[in-house]
């Protein structure tokens, strides 16, 4: 039987952010599934005896790729089902305080689910308690690695203890800033990029309404797009809404005074202020600093048959896509289905994942990238509402072979990059049928003339 | 006055390959002439005590960006009249080992240089005698750094003392695996990524022939282009060549015997063989295992007014525009100027050099990823030649307008992202007056019809 450490610690740097996902917590299910001992080693105290803190823990949102990673271990369902608030379309907040709503899939209505992060590692938590494999060790910092031999030295953060720990496979959960990525970096032929983007983003929160209800529709997307900025919020089990605020951090910069901030939201989120409520605004506002967002690109994700990353430690991607935990969570059930493929042999398993998975995270991690534009001003343009419809009405005519980009990357697990060379060929399409009705018209106009 | 210390120190990662620069010897003697003192602490030994080694060091090409910041130090006549080969043309040697050469500077017969590393290492160290304000530290290992408050920590290598210095202003000078670097990596929204390329890169030797002279013409760069491969030749003071074998690591691999040696260099480099001497060949590729290429890039390049990074450590390229070290050497050049804009203020000189210089480093490290499909494909090819011939003949018919791209990038110092600008729309003329050729052809045709 196999020894494998599941580590999902956590630098200094990580401590500051919100995005980081328990994909350690889905593996280290997996594994203890195929029968292996799993010791999972995190920074951090455990989970579910931390107090909630309002306004800095983003919820999150689940889709098609995310839900067939929890079903592989049973959790689908009771995630979805007692924790997951349904959001079937984006519902656009204009200037004036007007909406309209766009939705995900008009064809089969399929959503996406907004889940709270503390409920989501709270129920892998406790699933793991099932398995007699699966050992938890938290308030754990890893102080030094030895990826070859598998040797991992740990501290106690309580009680100081340092013991050193060996294991057949190190798995690096451990988010954007991993510590065993940066281990990794040491071999020679690492290839990696990570990269801030000039926007950075602070949480508000919408209060539930004095009925303990939510002040909006709750089945939705709440965005307001603003062109070089804009504001969303998703909703809580508590009838609370997240809402997160991205913008340049110049723009940050420049708000610098409680009236600046109301000038501000009265001029481009002027129906926020009531539901989030002007004193709760501007302490929420000043409260913290704006956080920055990074993409990490890497390869390979392994080395030899000792070590491999994954999640945000091997594919951070900005969240504009609402793929982070979702991609992470696949390279659980992908690493599932190798595991079975290859008979538990690590070094193939661990070859086969470096060498096919970089093409689909790379991608994801682009259209991240691209649904940033798309979101904060394209969703606004009569162009893009055209094109939306078209792909919409195609989808219903050819429901197997027009799969729009949204929908192949939210709601169904095709490849990452198979979605983006779908969209190619689309586009291809589109531009042949456009200069086709074109021609006709003209020859139509020439015709009609004699 | 100002205490700069400019750090020249290596990780033990780089001590493997052969692309490092004493950039940071330059930059000493610039700030050591306008009166600042200098501290300048080396991993490695006094490079004029070395014995050299040959077949690892690799020659460099001097060109017009390296000879100016010479020139602005007084070295530049001394380099290249006393260490320096002139190179007008490359020299092509086709398979059946016949040749015709394509000079860099039809027009004016501008060239670069070969000159030894270690030459321009000895001159760089030699000339900092003359200045008080330098003091040189060898064999210091960095093992600790505080960039914010300017203080580092080093252990003398051969002694074990371990000393901390304190400097207004640190310059890491340190190669591709910089360490000040890593610690810049550790500040919130630095932008990092280090790709390494499929190819390596493998050194063999040309001896003197018997007569102690060259054995090939030595005022070209000779190139044997062959597509997926190629090997470059540099010529040496001592009338030696060094030859560099660039091919995909696989390629490499598929060579394990002497055998199949001899067989590749007998159907790719057959007129090689006798100049290398079958021997020598055998014993000089087997003897190493070929070497990484890794492309850097990063920003910002400083920390507030305490830090920066210059050369290689902030910007390492991939050797084939001969534009490593002439890069490195420019950022001397440019700090110099913005030393005496800003009047040593260093926050303003950092600031700027930081928000500006990275669009001319990002153009150079693209253009030479693009130069190593020029050199070992695309040179053999029709449509470069005409191309070459058309920018050639331009170039002579309007010198101030059409400068091609490899002139503009070796033998003036227009900033390298206007270099690559200029080359765009040279592009979009040429394309239009084709079109309009093509059209005045048609017209014709038509004309001479009736």
């Amino acid at each position: 039987m196999m020894e494998a450490e599941t580590e999902d610690f956590f630098t200094e740097q990580n401590v500051i952010d919100g995005f980081v996902f328990q994909v350690g917590s889905l593996e280290a299910l997996y594994l203890a599934q195929r029968g292996h001992r799993v010791s999972l080693y995190e920074y951090r105290e455990d989970i579910r005896k931390t107090p909630q803190v309002r306004g800095r823990s983003i919820n999150l949102a689940l889709s098609v790729r995310g839900r067939q990673a929890l079903k592989g271990v049973g959790l689908e369902d009771q995630m979805i089902h007692e924790h997951g608030i349904p959001m079937r379309a984006r519902m656009i907040h204009r200037l004036d305080g007007s909406t309209y709503s766009m939705p995900y899939d008009a064809r089969t209505n399929q959503c996406i689910y907004s889940v709270g992060r503390n409920y989501l590692n709270g129920l892998l938590l406790k699933e793991s308690e099932k398995y007699d494999n699966v050992q938890k060790f938290f308030n754990y910092k890893l102080i030094q690695t030895n990826l070859k031999n598998g040797s991992l030295t740990f501290t106690n953060t309580a009680t100081k203890e340092t013991v050193e720990v060996n294991a057949d496979l190190i798995i690096g959960a451990d988010g954007a800033f991993s510590a065993v990525r940066k281990e990794m970096m040491k071999q020679p032929l690492f290839n990696f990029s990570q990269e801030y983007i000039e926007h950075g983003y602070l949480e508000l929160c919408i209060p539930p309404g004095s009925d303990d209800g939510f002040q909006m529709p709750p089945n939705y997307l709440h965005i307001w797009p603003r062109g070089q900025f804009m504001m969303i919020a998703l909703p809580n089990q508590d009838c609370s809404w997240t809402v997160t605020l991205f913008m340049p951090f110049k723009n940050f910069k420049n708000i610098n005074s409680e009236e600046v901030l109301i000038d501000f939201f009265e001029k481009y989120f002027p129906d926020s202020i009531p539901l989030i409520g002007k004193k709760k605004l501007i302490e929420d506002f000043f409260a913290g600093s704006p956080s920055p967002l990074v993409t990490v690109k890497c390869r390979p994700y392994h080395v030899k048959d000792k070590a491999l990353i994954i999640g945000d430690a091997a594919h951070a991607v900005v969240p504009f896509y609402g793929q982070g935990m979702n991609a992470g969570f696949e390279d659980c059930t992908l690493l599932d289905e190798l595991f079975k493929k290859h008979n538990d042999h690590l070094a193939s398993i661990l070859e086969e994942f470096s060498t096919t998975r970089w093409r689909d995270t790379f991608a994801i991690s682009d259209l991240a990238m691209y649904n940033y534009i798309e979101m904060r001003d394209l969703v606004n343009r009569p162009s893009y509402k055209l094109r939306k419809a078209l792909d919409d009405f195609l989808f219903w005519l050819m429901p197997d072979t027009w799969v729009p980009l949204y929908n192949s990357v939210t709601f169904t697990s095709m490849p990452y990059s198979q979605c983006v060379k779908n969209r190619t060929w689309q586009n291809k399409v589109l531009a042949m049928v456009i200069l086709f009705v074109c021609l006709l018209v003209f020859l139509f106009l020439i015709y009609t003339r004699k």
